[in-house]
Order: structure tokens, then C-alpha cells, then sequence
């Protein structure tokens, strides 16, 4: 579990964070955070490109393990996404919830970074597809697998960030598994 | 199944997407748009808000038949929104796969309107899961069902505007359907 080393790329990152929290995203600049991190401009578009970037560094990672999670497994399709987000949570995600939250609030709050944050997950599905299309799968069978464990992790994410959550994300990650599971199995009447 | 009709905003919706598909949607101005329905700019921001608009007058129509569909059913939530979209299927897209085809790759062509239908079908996907919750569903159950639902629209739909397709969307939503099902079902070890 990575934390926020001192290097350039963290110092950025959670100088960004702390000044979108403080002043709001439209209101800080480049300049602002690499000040704030001891640092100059150059070295911050060096490394993110624009602003909105230094919110997204995670997504990389984040495909980098279900890629991986996805070939390495012979679990059924919609098992082996389901269990890869549950990697994703533990590597990623435990420990840092208030990190989280904060990054998530600040998302919320700007229709730019919630369509980059739609295009970043948008690729991260399309990655997945990939992956279990590698591992042998037809297209169809790939794509709904993808999209259905992509579910699941949204909502139970949603629960987690949630104020009053006091379970992991790896918990909630089975639990909304198992009810998408009910929710999509044949109706009682057949 | 409403046709093209010949008053100022069936008029304008019709040379918007024959002038984006001879000249790309970046090229073609709310002007030249006016000036092929025989209309003035005014009338075109006074039906539309602006240029993307034109593509997307649709969405409410599908909005309400949506939510219409899910508050009149009384089969299991996930049936309801595969059922409800289904009778988006016949009333709004049967005879119109040309149509749609051809408004299809009009979006695909513009990251600008990619983002908008995005945000149109989220806000579509609120407004099922608000009329699943009026009929007494928990909030994970229906948004469950809405995304599981959304899902199988989505994957139906690029199956059926694809060049060899020859189902109809209706018959293609039931056999989506029915492999999401598959997919999501419990593993056959257990």
C-alpha cells in the first residue's frame, strides 16, 4: 500500500489535493501547487499535464492490478472482475478512505473533472474487456462481465465513501456482488 | 412511432443531421441549419438551447416512456427495466435503424457530443431508479437493476446498429438479457 511519498509526483499530488479542498479547483492554479509543494510549473506539466491530472495519477495503477488480477485468474467472467476490484480495494483503497472522500467531494464538484473521470473509467472498462478477451472470452460475454463488475464496485464504493460506512470496500464489494447476483437471476415465477 | 414531422423542430432536427453528416458537426453552423429548414436562427435557440441539442430532442420522449414503463409493471426490477426498455425499443426505435446509424456515428465523431450523451443517459438512469424506488424498492436494488438493465440496452443497441445486424433491438434486448444473466449467475461449483 503505497503512501504519499516525498517525491516530486506525490509532493504535487497532495499539494493539489490540499488546495482543491481549501479554495476549490477552479480557483487554483498551477503555480499555486507547485508552490505549495516547493516546486516549479515546469516540473508540474512535466508529470500530469494539466491540472485536472494530478487528481487521476491512480488510474494507471488502478488498470496496471485488474489487468493483471483479470489474466491471472481462471475464475468464471463476471467472478474474475469481481475479484479484481476487490484487489483494487485492498492494494489501493484500504487505509486511505478520508483520502478519498476528499478526492471524491472535490470531483463532485466540477462538471470538467467528472467528464475526465468518466473517460478515465470509461478505459478502464475498456482494459478489462481486453484482458478477459485474451483470457479467451467472446466479446459479448467480455463486455458484460466487464460492465456488470463495474457495477458492483460503483456501488459499493458509493457505500463506502457514504458517512456512515464502517465496512471495508472489499466487504462491500462481496455484499453488492451477491445482491446484483439476486437482483439479475430469474425472476421466481419461472 | 412518431415520423419526421413537418412542423419547425421535426424541420430543424432533420437538416441538423443531414447537414453534421455531409459537413461534420464541427462545421456546420446553427445558421446553416436554420437556413435548410426555411427557419431563422431565433426559432432554432428558442426549440434547441443550442447546436448539440438538435441530436438529443429525443431524450425526453425515451425518458418518459421509461419511467412510465417502470411505474406501471409490477414484474421484479431488473425484468421492469429490461421490459421498459424494450418498449422504448419498439415505440422510438423500430423502422428507424438507418436513422439511428447515422446519428450514431455523428456522436462517435465529437468527444463534445460524446460527453452530453453520457450526461443524458445518466440523468436517464436517475430518473428509472427514482420511479423503481416510488415503487417501494431500497435504493441499492434499484440502482442495481437500473445499471444491470442499462447494461443490457447498451450492449443490445451496439449489437443492432452494428453493419451485419439484422435482429430486431426488441428481440436483441431479450437475448442480451438472457446472457447477462448467464454471466452473473452464481459459478457452477458451488
Amino acid at each position: 500500500m503505497a503512501r504519499w511519498q516525498p517525491d516530486a509526483r506525490g509532493r504535487l499530488e497532495a499539494a493539489a489535493l490540499e488546495l482543491f479542498r481549501e479554495r476549490g479547483f477552479e480557483e487554483t492554479t498551477v503555480a499555486d501547487i507547485a508552490t505549495r509543494a516547493g516546486l516549479d510549473k515546469r516540473t508540474f506539466y512535466r508529470l500530469f499535464g494539466d491540472k485536472r491530472e494530478a487528481l487521476f495519477s491512480g488510474s494507471g495503477r488502478l488498470e496496471e492490478i485488474l489487468v493483471k488480477a483479470v489474466a491471472e485468474t481462471d475464475a468464471a467472467p463476471f467472478e474474475a472482475v469481481v475479484a479484481a476490484f476487490r484487489r483494487v480495494a485492498e492494494d489501493l483503497f484500504a487505509d486511505r478512505l478520508e483520502l478519498v472522500r476528499m478526492r471524491h467531494s472535490i470531483i463532485a464538484s466540477s462538471p470538467e473533472l467528472q467528464e475526465r473521470e468518466l473517460r478515465k473509467t470509461g478505459a478502464l472498462a475498456a482494459a478489462v474487456t481486453v484482458a478477459l478477451r485474451a483470457n479467451g472470452l467472446d466479446e459479448s460475454t467480455a463486455i458484460l462481465a466487464t460492465e456488470s463488475g463495474a457495477t458492483v464496485f460503483r456501488v459499493a464504493y458509493a457505500r463506502w465513501i457514504a458517512p456512515d460506512s464502517d465496512a471495508t470496500l472489499a466487504d462491500l464489494i462481496d455484499e453488492v456482488a451477491a445482491e446484483l447476483r439476486t437482483v439479475t437471476s430469474a425472476p421466481r415465477e419461472r
